[in-house]
């Protein structure tokens, strides 16, 4: 598989990778879910050149995980808006904050804190749709699903061999 | 903010993205849940050169997310496996694949199922820590950390203001 193919390959991670990982769109994505809207405020918050902002803010409206909303006549303004595709991926950034917090932040500890709507402060734990169990990595065995192409299986044996 | 600072700078999403965002390097801890282990099956499974593979392989391992361990004596061979800090990943990853599977998958479905250990198939849901429900984008409030920046505390203003 080359690179440029990622788009077409059916790995979900590899889909997901293609769209979101550029690390500028990380950090738009990080800035949307602070409630940042505008174009002048990501600009400022950010440090990114216009030129970058805007192709970026474009593929992200493209890929639909941000919605361009008019807030203003005259002269017209827009805001971007996560939409429920952009929302889905509050558990990506939850994840990278957890991971974060723990293994990067420096010797005075976290920068920020996440509050939950429980009162307490909190970092995300990832857990079964099914059984509401925490998943951790030696719980997880692939299964071949509807989508997959010719070469899965033996992807799969093989990972079962090996593991 | 220039992204050559991110390192340095006090986000912990910045921090991590700016460890584990570069797209090889995903691809290749996709493949490391995989249970894959050798060189010549990284390269194999991701079509990708030699010289990038060792090249995000050594960061890798640098940054602690792999270790690198002697299998082999006469030739000496080794392979990276998955330390504390790089298991830790797999809510990232998890993540990913629940976002892709949703939103990127083709019209045949996804192309792997994950089951989880309750023998079901699942997704992962971001819960909270403290009271074990799903976490909303909603839900969610930042709080200044220990580790707070001079800037933190009017970025954080803003954000409750606008929000």
């Amino acid at each position: 598989m080359r690179w440029d193919e990622l788009d077409a390959e059916s790995c979900s991670v590899a889909r997901a990778i293609s769209v979101i990982v550029d690390r500028w769109t990380m950090m738009i994505l990080r800035d949307c879910f602070q409630r940042v809207r505008r174009f002048e405020e990501f600009e400022q918050r950010l440090g990114i050149t216009r030129h970058i902002l805007s192709d970026r803010l474009r593929k992200l409206v493209r890929l639909g995980v941000l919605e361009r909303v008019p807030y203003q006549k005259r002269p017209p303004r827009h805001e971007y808006r996560l939409t429920q595709k952009g929302l889905d991926l509050h558990p990506v950034i939850l994840a990278l904050v957890a991971w974060g917090d723990t293994h990067m932040a420096g010797r005075r500890g976290a920068p920020f804190l996440l509050e939950h709507r429980c009162g307490h402060v909190f970092h995300a734990v990832a857990t079964c749709s099914e059984c509401g169990e925490a998943v951790a990595p030696r719980d997880v065995r692939m299964r071949l699903g509807p989508g997959a192409p010719r070469k899965a299986a033996r992807l799969i044996t093989k990972v079962q061999a090996t593991g």
